[in-house]
């Protein structure tokens, strides 16, 4: 059902990075279900994760090691999302922590657990620390794509994104995977997503940039309004590259270098919504010329998250009066409607709070037919600008939710 | 599809107002299409609105008049909802009121106009000025069931209800009539609701006890999240009864009434949602011992609007891990997640943040199977309470939205 995405087909290597995978078989049979990232002495570590209250057990860890100790590896489990456990979960999660970190010689502190999968079970500790051994055995600087495969829950697609960029003469890999597909609407976070580079960077400005991108990318993306217990976004550098550190945020590698990032941050914030639960749209929301950034993004989002929009792009049916009646009741200070247009790929519904005078429903049903579908609502009220992606609402996200368990 | 709702048997005609009904044929054929409810003179009349900012055409019209002199006669048509129309719609509204005064001898600003169904286009004026004298000639005042079918969209069943209370040994009757099923989450409003008493009430009493009703019941209902660009209630006292007039927020005599009031408010509410589009279950959530209504409420409908718990509702799935994500992402300032219980019909999943030490897989479907499910959180903070109504999300729900044109 993915819109128009394909597997990734050459993830590049991140030299200093190791990527161990194997199939457990925790909860999936026959597919990879656990990944060990292991990471070169010295690199930095920046990391963003979910806002809900109700963290998971492997989140609630992971944010305090990775306080205590400079990261040296990472483990993640699909299958189950270790939330809602308890003190069960956190004891679960540590332990998984300490097999890791004498498997690798290196501080249990050093070691960032992730989960996903179901809400409410822990993985069996059991077989994950059986299986560590073997992960540690595996690790290869070039099993990227293995890694993707390895995270995956209900995804249909693996998702991954390179890119290379030139600094100072030097080439510099960043190399990232990410999964999710439903639960989506990370909120200063992402579902998991895991981004190397071999570009040297300070740790303060690793941490603002990945804040940053993953604000642009990541956080403007949702499936069904659900923000996920486990979302977890972590970018690993390991300055193995020949280039200069990257010390300023003024300098021009470090212009070069985001610019990179934000290319595949946006790729696999795309790939999420591609392979979205259901998805046979991908629907872009441009909110233009509102009164501030934050306006933009409340209307953006209360047209993404409307059902009775979401259904009508199913349809491809240019039912604009319900992104109208999205924009009426969207949570902004000042809204003057006489001021709003409407586009559905560039054809104009509304112009300036009227039925646009060359509409007809034929222009309307023309513009709602292809897969990617950019809706464009100009406010005429200031001038911040702001993108979301989402997808439509169909039966077969009804089906894959009602009749699994995800 | 409707969840436990028949077509109400006998609602009470209230004195002193007169219900006319047609099949003007205007969008639907062979069904009752237009209603003019005509109210005796020197009733007060109360009103709330919706609070879209794409109000439509009636409701600008509506809110005008009201303000500019007592109200007569309500009009109410079925099939186009004049919102989006711009300034053509505005000239429809305002001669649909004009034709209706002379034909009942009044001021135009003595008449509200109300429409619902398609956003986007207005009814056609011809066809209703015609019908308005039929209307007319047809006011009765035991036809508040007739009008009930009038105002439907795609409602599957007739909704009204009626109570008579006892003021000081004279009897008095409330009787009131809604419309609605999909774009349900009114806001300070409701979908189309007209509500008729008996009682003689204070203008600014009737309308502070109707905003306070339809706060504690219109306002705690919602299927989509998607408020409507027409919500409108209205509240008509005509004072035929023998009772003494209620002048009083402090007496017996309006707390009796009010207490009424809100039977039939809620019943109408609740109607409305046994017949939300493609519901098959009736869904209750309240939160407790929260720090503040607003709290309780916001909790309630993060819930309400998950389309992961409401697809798991439809699932009769106990995946009680979709309530808690939602419940942890709620925007409330505070929340101690290890004071969280959660229960499904009386079962507990969730005991202080901690899987409930007798939950099993077995207690949890059980307690999910039924029709109706009362989910109560208990958030162990503070001593406010709230509660909110709602439909699980079906196939029905997209077969409804992506097949018509609503």
């Amino acid at each position: 059902m993915a819109v128009g995405l394909n597997p990734p087909e050459d993830l590049l290597p991140v030299a200093g990075i190791k990527l161990g995978v194997h199939a457990a078989q925790m909860r999936y049979r026959n597919r990879p279900d656990l990944v060990l990232i292991e990471l070169a002495e010295n690199s930095s570590t920046a990391v963003v994760f979910t806002r809900n209250r109700f963290a998971a057990a492997p989140v609630i860890v992971a944010r305090q090691n990775w306080q205590r100790a400079k990261t040296r590896a990472l483990l993640i489990n699909a299958g189950q999302a270790n939330a809602g456990t308890g003190s069960i979960g956190l004891d679960v999660a540590e332990q998984c922590c300490e097999t890791v970190a004498q498997e690798l010689g290196c501080a249990t502190e050093a070691v960032l657990p992730f989960s996903t999968g179901v809400i409410g079970s822990a993985p069996p500790l059991d077989i994950i620390r059986m299986a560590i051994p073997v992960c540690a055995s595996k690790g290869r600087e070039d099993a990227w794509l293995d890694a993707a495969h390895g995270i995956m829950t209900t995804d249909t697609v693996a998702k991954g994104a390179s890119v290379t960029v030139d600094i100072d003469g030097s080439p510099v890999t960043i190399t990232g995977i990410a999964k999710g597909s439903g639960m989506i609407r990370p909120n200063m976070a992402t579902m998991l997503a895991f981004v190397g580079t071999d570009a040297g960077i300070d740790q303060q400005l690793l941490q603002q940039s990945l804040q940053s991108a993953v604000e642009h990318s990541f956080n403007r993306i949702t499936v069904d309004g659900d923000t996920s217990t486990n979302d977890a976004c972590v970018l690993m550098a390991t300055g193995r590259s020949e280039a200069t550190a990257i010390v300023d945020k003024d300098s021009d590698a470090w212009r070069v270098w985001y610019e990179g990032l934000m290319q595949v941050l946006l790729k696999l914030a795309h790939a999420v919504i591609r392979d979205g639960e259901g998805a046979t749209k991908f629907v872009s929301i441009a909110v233009e010329q509102g009164n501030s950034e934050k306006d933009c993004l409340e209307v953006a989002f209360t047209i993404a998250h409307s059902p009775l929009v979401k259904t009508a792009l199913f349809a491809s049916d240019a039912n604009w009066g319900r992104i109208l009646a999205a924009v009426g009741r969207a949570p902004i200070d000042e809204l003057d409607v006489s001021k709003v247009s409407i586009y559905i790929n560039d054809v104009c519904v509304l112009d300036n709070g009227d039925t646009a005078a060359d509409y007809s429903e034929a222009r309307g049903q023309q513009a709602m037919a292809p897969e990617e579908i950019n809706l464009r609502i100009v406010l005429h009220a200031g001038d911040a600008t702001a993108t979301v992606w989402t997808t439509d609402l169909s039966h077969e996200y009804i089906r894959i939710n009602a009749e699994y368990r995800s």
